[in-house]
């Protein structure tokens, strides 16, 4: 035959009925009933049921059909003709191809894991055989989903008169929040690039450059012991904004968003509320809460201390959420739930619960020490509603927040609440500019040591540095944090002040940033950005939880891709160009 | 002020005259007639002209106004107002903006070169103060541009079905032409990753995968000694498909470089000119010719050889251009043409050469052996016209080839027939599969190890390697590369043979390629690519001769970034952690 394929296996329809078609594709199933064998062949874009029978097809054909096994590569000549029982859930289901020609393409051994939309494949093989499991719906889908996101984001952002550059990728180490990966220089033997944690500086000098706006799309990497959900190398939108206030930069980014969950998910969104740091934390004990559900948080400290109960009255603070038409949890549910809260990676000391009953009267385990009036005064403080169950939590004031948040999380899940279609961003604004590393004392940029502190507030640094807050804000889609920026610092001197801050010698100072803080020299312009992890937004666009089956080739918890076995040792000709010895 | 700005720089015109607006931009020039002060305000966008004087402006604002040096960021506000004598070179020379209040957002040390089209910067300091020069109009558009023409290309293959997927930049090193960069592992430990030099095995994996249509806008890495205008880091626009033959894949991309040539250029060109490899090499001497001018060489072997000019008798192929107008170069330009072919860059003996006159009369250097009869057969043979001038050099086939595309090359230089808004695209086609390596006697892949050989040419490795032909193809424009790529194998079997032929024992081919060609036992489609270099291409798409300027930021012919003077030592502390020790 000529060329594989006049058509895809998902575009026939009745008005190709007696067209001569050449298909070619993969063999999901073939059924064969003796005289009659039917073949579905896919590809990308759909599946076309093939026919062949005793009465029509020569009977060496019949036979090379039945030598065909699951994922053969097959090219068929053939008529369209009309298909006796229809299939009304395929596009194609209304046709089917009377086979004339058949050739094998490639044959294939029997996959390791059935290729269905549910697989019977585990993680570990569906990464070995990644290009096997792409040919599956779902990470087929989920990669062509992604495709159309980066798609209309490049576009928007075009649009709006940004420009996307590339920055370069072999840098320099810079002791920037995670490990850097590092590459060694063959021709500079003994010293090292390190490929970028983010393109920071760089977007930063192309506003000292009067590029205005600009954006990338781009490959990032972070050295760091990898969590569930984490990979050594991320994508990012990268964005940044010359001339421009806080203001100017959660307007641009909230238009970007609003256009992908118009164009994407076919969502309407008017404006996105915001929220303080401090206001998420006091609220939601969390500075990216999921706003889809309510049991925001009610202090309970001026009703709930000063009775008899010493657990509370020793607390600093006394916290508590209505869940909602959990009032009917069985005690046995309840104390499940206690234990869960006292999980080591939940951390609490025990659990107050109330139910509010559906006839209005309360019942809860400290009855001894409240009275019904009490009581409703909780339920008036947890906006609580008859028929939920108050949980309430009490402690130092930020882990108690913290397990607090974990719990509304957890029966928000449990009550079906993070509904995947449903979507509410938010912004949170002011976050602190720095944060005290418990272990070491010492404080470092929340954010990046470029971000700059509030207007006034550089005085702070010296006296309350855990005051400082700054022009630092993250946008949060469904509890996820999907995007964080800053307003940048632009003054030398500030700059410089700030390094010393985060325990800079001026002479590290100088080595690191030297050639930013040169360049704030010269005239740069105020500016701001913010950056959109693009895998995790990708993933709740599209509804999912994980970001693992939106990356074509994603690595394991241990960093490793075991599809193609890397990394790998190199041989010693290659180590002994690069000046290196192994020191394991 | 509030807003920074309510217009750029480029955009007030008449019709805002009597409005109040703000600006904000770098002070590009002042003048200062005394009673008048005019300052050019520029932005990305544009230049605006501000003024002062002082019947209308406060003296304390022109005072601030006369200490404003070249590139302060300025900020103003004030009333647009017709300008008295007009600039018609300049969108907003029409009007300019009588300055009510201004503030000085950031100063500007002297710059270290000036901030013009034309810069008196060498190309050292430009480089370390990269963020500067990219303020220049001649880099800023560049960069302009290539946003542009990688958006252009995007679209383009989105319309088409392709899919951009994001391939994994931490992947293995394997042996395929230059060195791979490498990144050590920390969690494995004494394990290396490389940066890719392309994602070829992943694209094949993706048509495995039955993606069917592939493409990515990506960073490659090639840690090779750095010729003037490489780069170790360059992007390639990377693309597969699959159930496809050669046809298929040009067809494909002729269409984009026309979509290119179109929307970017404006210009229109129909079917591109093919030719095969061999007589590519024929013809021009080169396997990447410029055809925007002729000079196709004429081979005289039958009408040289046999005379008393031993030189041409003892030669494998004697072989001329005709230069045209070339005919009235004097002696001594001659001279030192002759010369220019004897430089050890070119290696040629000597030339032999013929005047076409005027008159229709030839005046050669070899008149002692060939009279005007002879000398006619040589004109009618490189077709050339009264007054050219033919150019003959000889010796070995393959070398003369390669001396006269030089010198080919060169007259088409001083005769300024490579007119950069011209495009000439062409296909090259029937590229061998093998290549000899002269230094060590072993063939090794012209293209790369996954090219397939031409249907039927399977023995023929075991027989005549050399004269084995592959489906491969290169896209040239302008006498640049600007394309490659080929039909890949897809058969387990035809790969080991392959890796067989180029050196790799069993062990090493499934050590390095294992998981492709266990891929290839699953359901493998025949498939095919190509891979353009972006920077390249937009380089020659602007007109524009080094790739460099359409970089944002390129390194230096040592791999260095002079701007943040990478790369650099690290600590022993970060080696370590490696597993790593300094051998130099």
């Amino acid at each position: 035959m000529d060329m594989y394929r006049t058509h895809s296996c998902g575009q026939l329809r009745e008005s190709d009925i007696n067209e001569k078609v050449t298909l070619s594709g993969w063999v999901q199933k073939t059924r064969d009933k003796g005289f009659v064998i039917w073949i579905d062949l896919r590809d990308r874009y759909g599946i076309t049921q093939l026919v062949l029978d005793e009465d029509r097809t020569a009977s060496k054909l019949l036979k090379l059909a039945r030598e065909l096994g699951r994922e053969f590569v097959v090219q068929v000549k053939g008529e369209v003709i009309e298909r006796a029982s229809k299939n009304p859930n395929i596009p194609t289901g209304n046709i089917e191809v009377l086979v004339e020609e058949l050739v094998v393409l490639n044959p294939s051994k029997t996959p390791p894991f059935t290729i269905e939309n549910e697989t019977d494949g585990g993680e570990d093989l569906r990464m070995k055989y990644r290009y096997l499991d792409i040919r599956r719906n779902p990470v087929k889908n989920n990669l062509i989903f992604r495709s159309k996101v980066t798609m209309e984001v490049r576009k928007y952002l075009s649009d709006q008169g940004f420009i996307e550059v590339e920055t370069p990728y072999l840098i320099k180490s810079t002791p920037e929040g995670a490990r850097d990966f590092v590459v060694p220089s063959r021709m500079n033997e003994g010293q090292f690039y390190a490929l970028p944690q983010s393109p920071q500086t760089f977007k930063q000098l192309l506003m000292v450059g009067g590029l205005d706006k600009y954006f990338q799309i781009v490959k990032c990497f972070r050295d760091e012991d990898l969590r569930a959900d984490r990979q050594p190398e991320f994508t990012q939108i990268d964005c940044e904004m010359a001339f421009v206030e806080q203001e100017d930069i959660l307007n641009a980014f909230e238009g970007l968003t609003k256009h992908l969950l118009k164009q994407i998910n076919g969502v309407d969104i008017s404006a996105f509320p915001r929220i303080s740091y401090d206001d998420a934390m006091r609220i939601y004990g969390n500075d990216k809460p999921d706003i889809r559900f309510g049991m925001e948080f009610g202090e309970l400290n001026p009703i709930a201390q000063h009775k008899n109960f010493t657990v509370f009255n020793s607390a600093e603070l006394v916290v508590g959420i209505a869940v909602p038409g959990a009032g009917d949890y069985s005690r046995k549910e309840i104390d499940a739930l206690v234990e869960w809260v006292k999980r080591p990676q939940i951390g609490a000391k025990g659990m107050v619960y109330v139910k509010y009953n559906k006839d209005g009267s309360f019942k809860s385990s400290v009855d001894k020490f409240y009275d019904q009036e009490d009581l409703a005064k909780w339920a008036a403080a947890t906006e609580a509603q008859k028929g939920d169950l108050i949980c309430v939590l009490s402690g130092d004031a930020h882990k108690t927040r913290t397990q607090l948040s974990a719990l509304r999380m957890e029966m928000a899940r449990r009550l079906q609440l993070r509904k995947p279609d449903e979507f509410a961003p938010l912004w949170v604004t002011d976050f602190p500019l720095l944060e005290l590393d418990e272990e070491t004392g010492h404080y470092h940029a929340m954010h990046h040591p470029f971000t700059s502190p509030k207007p006034g507030q550089l005085e702070l640094l010296e006296t309350n540095p855990g005051a400082v807050r700054a022009n630092a804000y993250d946008l949060v889609l469904n509890g996820n944090e999907i995007g964080g920026g800053s307003i940048r610092i632009h003054d030398k001197e500030v700059q410089s002040t700030m390094l010393r801050h985060l325990g800079f010698t001026p002479e590290e100072a100088k080595a690191q940033f030297g050639f930013l803080m040169d360049a704030f020299q010269y005239g740069a312009p105020p500016h701001g950005g913010i950056a959109f992890g693009l895998d995790r937004l990708v993933a709740i666009l599209g509804g999912q939880e994980t970001i693992r089956d939106f990356i074509a080739f994603p690595k394991n918890n241990n960093g490793r891709d075991v599809m193609i076995d890397a990394p790998a040792p190199i041989d010693n000709a290659q180590l002994k160009e690069l000046g290196l010895k192994l020191d394991v």
